[in-house]
């Protein structure tokens, strides 16, 4: 008889009863956090696109004002509130009859969901950008990557810790821990605001997301490093050298195994005859690798990148290029709109105490943040003709993982709250500035894929009979 | 500094202090879960349709393959199990360091994102459907479908309230509860084997797509009515009117919007200019309606099928149809194999003493789950031509809402333990029995669409630069 307790589909005429009630109350929370994150993404884009910025940087602005910093229609327990203060929770309460005492436990499964939601966004964001990516490509622009990558981990680590401890005053342990937040990257970011104004397939744009790539490996490792440091005042060599081995063996695996892997792909796939014959296999593949990734304790998204780079050397690329586009199309914004709205911008007022000491620390660490990333540009060699800015402006952002260094120092207890409240400011500082400055920095990118778009627009009714959204290009044009 | 706790991205290495280690668990488990769903979906679905039946029959066995009932991968805390019996988090135990405290609140977490995916899907698969079907088409066979749904709910009914009454000397109240499981209709079983073999777009698929849809609205009511019979003895007459009135203003109010709304949504579409320009507002409006729906205490699901039927009236029909597709296809079969993965054969083992006297009661339901739908074909009028056997067949799975009667009797405990476990025999045979059964009742639906299906491949070339993928009907014919 247990599937008479199994039943949990929704249905709210049983509200009072059963735990049916939760689950269908938690399907309505859902479905109108879904609803929040989908307007604010689009007002967000839209706006942000309007005025010439991308539209990357109007989603992060739409979740930062349904989020914790203003509306409070998006809010998540991790940052102390409870149901109480999410305004999702209040409507249902009153629209849909959900009852008081359910509502603290609605509350954290539909946080639990739309923060699922949005790490299953950003895999599928890793994923096609893997998909758009060439291996070839990237592998030649690899040895200067690698270099952009570790001057720009280097330089900002050095800068930012040695300045806080003369300058400052602040211990090691903390500079330290505050240097290390200065090294991350976010590629969810750089890589979609590349996408965005056409530039990921640029040398430029190769480079940076190589860079990207490589800057999150080292970040673990760094992080790693730091992490035992706070614990115990020494580094655990062994994790640090295991790290090094497992990340090396991923990617190289990834690599390999893509000239093997490729052709069985291809011959599952020719053989399966339901729906979903090409992005089930795909999925399955990309899952698979995100959480071997994952396991392996890199991240996650390293993993859906590479499985994007190995099915991108197979001849199912451009179908699948198109069928992921409307996958990301709906996944892809609940990350960025999640991110804004967990972004608490009170760190930035200079009403409270601990943020005016902040403050003065946040000015140096935002400097050091970033001219220690733009220098990295000058470090590309043989190639005249680059952007050499570009590159440096696209290593700014450090996005989500500039919030998970900020999150482990906290946790330590290593911190000032001063010196914690400097680096939160460095990290919204750097998220947010990066996406016009990489617009800016790419100069010619508005005429360029303005005219590029015009031809395709005209020309599409005649190749075939569907608007530009079938022609392979259509996401990095599709936006500029 | 309320961010430095609102940190849970995917960070491994965190595993051993913050919070941030359960999220990362949580994705993980997800991960898992997925990659398996996909499979059970994937190998059950082609193998199903190699032996010539639905493939969502396939899901549904791959789910109760890999669920509850055999190799306990994708268990749900509902059924009484804890982390313990799943699979997934043993395995992640083993391979991914989840610590055993921590097992309980991830294997909580993950079914809980798995099951409101599960519910994403079934809300997209009826907004796919309702962007197939033709509201003037339903409207056209509106009388027949009422027809078909009244008889197809009353039949059932009273042949199974007295059978039981008289024959097995069942209380009226038990016997009440058992009738009304009996009208129930599966709209996403029937709807998704109907588009599977390419009929849901001919009368008899209109005639049981309307009539499923009615069927849903007569089943909330009857389930209202034998409720609150069940707790007071008594009915409550408010509730019953309430909600007849609501659910008719909910389907008129969304008929008539289609007309206001058609033109203003295209127009929005149309000034966009950033990526998911389509799909996006198609899922605001979508999730909106299915909320409001959800609110009036109807289903979710019905309002995501009129939401997809306003959709289709509109310009943007084709293009939305063929972005949808991949969503679907992500989506959709969460839901199939959840469906299977919660389905308990043990109540079908006649070595348990209860089981052995339900079984002389679920041969008498089952019996009369399918006779009395079988004949709701025959009050078709005016169609000489019309396939009545096929309408009849289309009414009998039960599938999840069968399972939501069974559960609210469970939980108001008037059902004893054989009639309970008979009921549930019940449901799980009508919903494994009528895909095969609806693919031989339209026996010349393997010609007829494997014949469109080589013209369509043949041609497609010619006609555009893609597979038929970008053909309207594809969803129809790929699958047949």
């Amino acid at each position: 008889m247990q599937l008479l307790n199994a039943v949990n589909y929704s249905f709210p005429l049983l509200a009072s009863t059963t735990e049916t009630a939760d689950s269908s109350m938690v399907v309505a929370a859902v479905l109108l956090s879904l609803v929040v994150i989908y307007l604010a993404s689009k007002v967000g884009g839209e706006l942000s696109n309007r005025v010439g910025l991308p539209p990357v940087l109007g989603e992060l602005v739409g979740g930062v004002i349904v989020g914790i910093s203003v509306l409070h229609l998006l809010v998540f327990p991790e940052a102390g509130t409870d149901s109480s203060s999410s305004l999702i929770i209040s409507f249902l309460q009153s629209t849909a009859g959900l009852s008081p005492q359910a509502a603290d436990s609605v509350f954290t499964a539909q946080s639990e969901v739309i923060s699922v939601l949005a790490e299953l966004g950003v895999i599928i964001l890793l994923f096609e950008i893997g998909l758009e990516s060439n291996l070839k490509d990237l592998m030649a622009v690899g040895i200067q990557a690698t270099i952009v990558a570790i001057v720009g981990v280097v330089a900002p680590f050095a800068a930012g810790t040695v300045g806080l401890m003369t300058l400052f005053g602040v211990g090691a342990v903390p500079a330290i821990f505050a240097g290390a937040a200065l090294t991350a990257t976010s590629i969810g970011i750089t890589s979609k605001v590349l996408s965005e104004i056409g530039r990921l397939n640029s040398k430029e744009g190769q480079i940076i997301l190589g860079a990207a790539v490589i800057d999150d490996v080292l970040g673990i490792i760094v992080l790693a490093v730091v992490a035992s440091l706070a614990k115990d005042g020494e580094v655990d060599v062994t994790k640090v050298i295991y790290l090094i081995i497992c990340a090396t063996a991923f990617l190289l695996g990834a690599i390999l195994l893509g000239n093997f892997f490729n052709k069985s792909f291809v011959a599952i796939v020719d053989r399966l005859k339901t729906r979903g014959e090409l992005i089930i296999p795909a999925f399955i593949f990309a899952f698979v690798m995100a959480y071997l990734a994952a396991v392996i304790q890199l991240e996650a998204i390293l993993g859906a990148f590479a499985a994007g780079l190995v099915l991108e050397e197979t001849d199912k690329r451009k179908e699948l290029q198109k069928q992921v586009i409307p996958v990301a199309d709906m996944l892809v914004p609940i990350f960025f709109v999640v991110v804004g709205a967990k972004t608490d911008l009170s760190v930035l007022n200079p009403a409270i105490p601990s943020n005016r000491e902040g403050l003065v620390m946040a000015t140096f660490l935002i400097l050091v943040a970033i001219i220690g990333k733009v220098i990295t540009g000058l470090t590309v060699f043989g190639q005249p003709q680059i952007n050499r800015l570009a590159i440096g402006v696209g290593m700014i952002p450090r996005g989500e993982v500039g919030l998970v260094f900020a999150g482990v120092g906290a946790a330590s207890g290593v911190l000032s709250k001063p010196l914690g409240a400097a680096i939160i400011m460095m990290v919204i500082l750097t998220t947010f500035l990066a996406p016009p400055l990489l617009r800016f920095v790419f100069p010619d990118t508005d005429t360029a894929t303005d005219s590029e778009k015009l031809i395709l627009d005209g020309a599409a009714p005649s190749l075939t009979i569907e608007k530009p959204a079938l022609l392979e290009s259509e996401t990095d044009l599709r936006e500029s």
